[in-house]
Parts: structure tokens; C-alpha cells; sequence
């Protein structure tokens, strides 16, 4: 498993985004062998099935459940057997169409198909109160409801609906597979990689954002080997990056947090990439907690630091990492994890849900737009400002 | 709890090891008040009674256990219920008169005696297979038995190895509070420190080495904040350093490991301070995983790390960290802690009990001898070489 360091980084790779750089593969959709699991999947015309991963039997299961009505997809929401912000707005928007279906065999009149739907929008924003992409998804399928008042009946509503829902979660898919892509290009073939959290197939459409890099790079048979981050206090490292690389088939070794610096030393890993939840204009990156001290150590270790996320990540209204506010979570989760009680009772714990990784430490930031790199205001706002995607 | 960061650490603290310092106040012994539990307890003359506090109920119950016999105490080590390196010699010196008292009651003759302690000594070595203060302390009481065949009975014998055996609890009393008095010399008020894995009274004789330094500021009333790292996989930050730290008063917080970085990002922390598993001739230090890279998190944010270790911790056989062995453990320490699968099954698991922290990440070492400071293979020669203790 020992492996030595590369002489230097290849900087060749790390280009200035270059525009003129194909954003996908002419073969892009079926780059990948056929994905081995989806979060949410929607089967047939407008009077489909809509069924979703049950994440919260994970790693234990694998299994697909249905959602017979918006009712069911409400309530496998807010039992978090879908997650992941992406994931989330993608089925929500089909949930739009699940709550059309009854007045679609009905042929119902467009105004109680056009107010069923609406209402529809409202009851499933109501299932989660901080995922961005599922007022996004709503939104989008309400102005559409808006726009089309005047179609004949609800099976044409419906049929427009489903375009739409399906449009969402496209766009996603591709999103992933251009962050797959860039990702990958700057993976030199044999490197470990460390990663931390969850940030795959099961909270996007498909392939994630840093994990699609990893996937990308695995399916281009660059015999990459993945270190995985347990990720205290929640294990989505543990319970969930783990699982999708086992269904990948991805070679990959599952760690503590704290031992992410010990496998740099020990020439086990060459780069280290993880996803963000907010990006300032300056490219100071709010992640899940222990990305700060990861990108420290692969500083300290002279090994490159990789950051992926869509370009909606980015929040160019704040310049500074420190005006990122940072989500306080309850103490159980670290002292009472894992079904058992594992500190003294009364006592205090402090528990960030994310940490702030300075642009100094980032190599580069890799987003469906391009590759960012050096990481500075001046970059991040030309790329976004791009119009590729 | 926010803090500001000192202008610079206070370098004049961080002198040469000076030794016509006393290494002890004069009253030492008294200097706490009185410890809230020991780890080890015996009550009485040759004929007295062992007590331990049980570990294995930690933290839920504090409970001391009476062993009546060395087959008791034999099971109590294997079964960690007293853990520690220091504290397992302790108990097991003491283990040996315990085995003698049937004699001593019955002032058998000292042919008898001695074959019973000798025996003792033999069993209680095949508790624990590598902690290396136990078979250190059964050594001592073998060869104080050797050399007292002449005695008249049983009870001149018993009488002398409890004299023996208190010899060493104390020896490791003075130990703790001499690492104790000098690291919190360099402490400064009110400043935030963070610590790692337990190092505390609960493994030695009485307040530990790195925690040692932690206790002897608090009861300075320098008004120190501690942050204790949970140590994944077996938290033994979170299980016992939080309960000594309760158990005296000491302000702290519990924290996961991958928090620290931001703990210190945050102005919180002024100095992280550890124990030593083995410490070679230049100082590279083998600790609990994790330690490795606290010390960079650290460096980057340009605080103090200390190590606080007892003279016996050096091997200075070995130069570079590099020659010291890594214990890999099994992957179930951290698939399956605390009773609960959380990771899938037939994956790969990286389980490295310790890593090596380089010296030059090391600001000064504390031993019983004096501070160590800087940390360089003539210092800690000429520290080690010294007289005092």
C-alpha cells in the first residue's frame, strides 16, 4: 500500500479555467458503466412510480421504497431516507407529480389541477427548513405551474411537470459528471486520496461532487485508492462514503479523522479532496467539521487540497470566511452516538457542524464550470461569471 | 469563552532545564487538595486490604472494588478494570502481599514466605502481556524477596514488601506532581488548552503526566479552559479524561477530535499539551493516533505543544521516529464501537494505535527531571543524565 510521493505536484494540470475546454465528454451520460444504485428514481410517463434509496437502512440495506403519494415522500423527507440538498429538490420536484396523478387518470380541469400542484409545492417545502435546493426545485415548479394556466386539462400539466422534474434531476446528473471530470483530470494515476463526509451519488443525482472525481478517476482506471474519513460525530464517511465505494468497487480503506495525517506521513496518500457548503468570494470554504484540520496536515504534508462543489455553492456576498455563521448541534451526538452513552453525564461539549478552510490551503476548487486555481477572488468570479453550463 | 491569542508564548517560561530548581514544592504531598479517587488503594498494614476503582464502569460509576486475593486483583488487570501502565505496577506490588497474608496471619516460616511471594510476582506477570511497569514492578519485588531470605517469618517479609510496594506508589506520586509543577509553569492564565487521550490519576498513582501539568494549574487558580479531544476509536477522552476532569472542578469541554483545528482557529486554545507512549533521543514522539496531527494543527496556528512524559518514556536506543514499531489494531475498534455496526461489512480498515509527532513540532518536553526545551538530542541527553530525583 506504500507508495512514494510524487517529485513535485504536476502544476501542468492546473490551469487557468480554460473556456474552451469541452464541458462534457461527447459520451458523458454513458461514461460510467451503469450506476449501481440511485437516490431517487422516477419510472414511466406522468402516472410513474417515484422510489427512493432508503438511506436510514444504510450500510445495513440496500432498498429501494416507493413513495405512493406526496404524503410519503413528506414523511421519507423528514425521516431523512433521502438526504443530501441536491437529492432532496430532485424529489421533491417529482413529488409534484406524484401529488398530480389522481387528477391526471381523472383528466381533470386545469384550474383544480393547476391549484392541487401549488399545493403540493407548499406542503413539501414544509419537510425540511434548511435545504436550499428544495425551494429551489419548488420554485421552479411553481413558476411553471404559473406560466401554463391556460393548458387544456391536467394530463397536459402533468406532462409538463414531469419535463420539468426531469430537467431538475438531468441537470444535477450532468452537473456531477463536469465536477467528475475536472476532478479526475487533476488525479495523477496510482494516488491516494483522502476524502472526508459524504459527498456521492446518495445526496446528487448521481456520482456526487468530490466523490464524483473519485469516481471519474476509478472508472478511468487511474488505480486510485481512496482513504475515507469516519467523519465525527454522524460516520457518513464511515457509514455512507464507504458503502458507495463498495458499490463501485472503488479500492478503499476506511479511517479515524485523526488518522487521516499519520496515512500522509506514511506516503499512503497524495491528495486530498472533499466538498463544501458555502464558499466565499475569496474561496474561504465552510465544510463539514475536520475538512480545516485535513487541509492543514495535507499543508503541512506538501500534497495538494482539493475542494468540489457546483458553482451554486458559492455565496459572493461574503468575502471572508469568518462571516460564515457556523451551525451549533446538539451535544448527544458526540457523547451518545452510538446507542450507548460514551461521556459522563453533565458535562460541556462544544459540536460545530462545519469548520472554516482558508483559501491558502486550497489548491483548487473544481466546480462544473471549471477548474479553479490559484484560488483567489479574481479566478472564482471569472469562472462563475463564465456562461458555460 | 472566546479568548485572545498572547502577543508571543512566553519564551522566558521555556528556559534550559535549570537544576537548582527545586523539583518539588516543599509541600508537595499536601500541594492538592486532597485527590477527589485514586486508581489504587491500600488500606492498613501487611494485613491491610487493596481497593481499585473499577475503570470498566467508567463514566457511569465511580466504585471501588476490594480484591481479596492475587487471583482478584490478576482478573482486575486482565479485565482493565485498573488500566495504565503506572497504575497496573502499583497494583500488582501491592498484589504480592495480598498473596502473602495467609501466611503472614499464620506466621509461617520464611522458606514459605518467599516461595509464596515469588510465586505471586510469576502470576501476576501473565496478567498483561506488554506493559512494561508491571513486569519493572514485579522485578523490584522479586528481588527484595531474594534478598531477604534470612528474615525470621512471614510477617518481617510482608512488612517489608508493603514498604516496598509503597515505595513505588509513591516514587509514581512524586513522578506526576514533579511533570505536574513544571508543566504548569508554562501556562499562562486563563488561557485555553487542549489535550488528547487520558493521561490522568486514573493511570497512574495520582494526577498523571500531561493531565498532571492540567491539575496543578487549575489548583494554581490560573483559570484554565480545557479542550479534551474524544480520541476515536476508544474515546478514552471522552470516557475518562472528561470524569477526572469533573471529578476535580476543572472547567472543560468535550470535543471531537477533528474539532480541534477550529477550537484553536477560534482563539480558544493557547497550548495543547500530551503524553508519550515512547520518546527517542531526538524527541520524536510515539502517542495515541491523533496526536500526530494536533501538533500541526498547532504549528499552523503558531501555540505551544507540549509533552509531558516521565524520564522512563525515552528509548534512546532510537534516533528517528521512523524505528519506532506502530501497533496496528483490529478493524473492529472502529466498525463496530460501542456495540453498533456503522460501517458496511468486508471493507478495508485502517486501525494505527499511534503515531509519531516529529520533534520539531514539539515546543518543549516535561519530564520529572525538568523541561526539555528546545527539543534537541543534546538536551534531552543532558536532562536525562541529570541527578535531581
Amino acid at each position: 500500500m506504500r507508495r512514494t510521493l510524487p517529485d513535485q505536484f504536476p502544476g501542468q494540470l492546473l490551469a487557468e479555467p480554460n473556456p474552451s475546454l469541452p464541458l462534457f465528454h461527447t459520451n458523458l451520460m454513458n461514461f460510467a458503466p451503469s450506476t449501481p444504485y440511485v437516490s431517487v428514481r422516477w419510472s414511466g410517463d406522468a402516472l410513474g412510480t417515484l422510489e427512493l434509496l432508503d438511506q436510514t437502512l444504510l450500510p445495513d440495506r440496500s432498498e429501494m421504497i416507493q413513495c405512493a403519494d406526496e404524503a410519503q415522500l413528506h414523511e421519507a423527507i423528514v425521516a431523512l431516507r433521502v438526504r443530501g440538498a441536491p437529492a432532496i429538490g430532485i424529489a421533491a420536484a417529482y413529488g409534484v407529480v406524484l401529488a398530480l396523478q389522481p387528477l391526471v387518470r381523472e383528466k381533470a380541469p386545469i384550474e383544480q389541477a393547476a391549484r392541487c400542484a401549488k399545493d403540493a409545492c407548499a406542503y413539501l417545502a414544509t419537510s425540511r427548513p434548511t435545504a436550499v435546493n428544495l425551494f429551489w426545485a419548488l420554485d421552479r415548479m411553481q413558476r411553471l405551474i404559473d406560466r401554463n394556466a391556460n393548458l387544456a386539462s391536467a394530463v397536459e400539466l402533468g406532462n409538463l411537470l414531469l419535463r420539468e422534474a426531469r430537467n431538475i434531476h438531468d441537470e444535477d446528473r450532468r452537473m456531477c459528471h463536469a465536477i467528475g471530470e475536472y476532478g479526475a483530470s487533476l488525479f495523477e494515476p496510482n494516488w491516494g486520496i483522502v476524502t472526508h463526509c459524504n459527498t456521492g451519488g446518495l445526496a446528487t443525482a448521481e456520482f456526487g461532487t468530490a466523490l464524483a472525481a473519485i469516481l471519474t478517476a476509478h472508472y478511468q482506471s487511474k488505480n486510485i485508492h481512496v482513504f475515507a474519513d469516519e467523519t465525527r460525530p454522524l460516520l457518513q464517511g464511515a457509514r455512507l462514503t464507504m458503502w458507495e465505494l463498495q458499490q463501485h468497487g472503488v479500492p478503499s480503506t476506511l479511517i479515524c479523522d485523526s488518522m487521516a495525517p499519520q496515512v500522509m506521513r506514511e506516503g499512503r496518500a497524495q491528495a486530498a479532496i472533499v466538498g463544501a457548503d458555502r464558499i466565499t468570494a475569496r474561496g474561504d470554504t465552510a465544510n463539514k467539521i475536520g475538512t480545516y484540520g485535513l487541509a492543514i496536515a495535507a499543508k503541512y504534508h506538501d500534497i495538494p487540497f482539493f475542494v468540489a462543489a457546483p458553482s451554486s455553492t458559492f455565496d459572493l456576498s461574503l468575502i471572508d470566511g469568518h462571516e460564515i455563521p457556523i451551525e451549533q448541534r446538539k451535544p448527544t451526538e458526540i457523547t451518545n452516538a452510538f446507542g450507548r452513552q460514551t461521556a459522563p453525564e453533565n458535562i460541556h461539549v462544544y459540536n460545530p457542524a462545519f469548520d472554516v478552510t482558508p483559501a491558502e490551503l486550497i489548491t483548487a476548487i473544481i466546480t462544473e464550470k471549471g477548474i479553479i486555481h490559484p484560488v483567489s477572488e479574481e479566478n472564482i468570479r471569472r469562472t462563475l461569471a463564465s456562461s458555460t453550463q
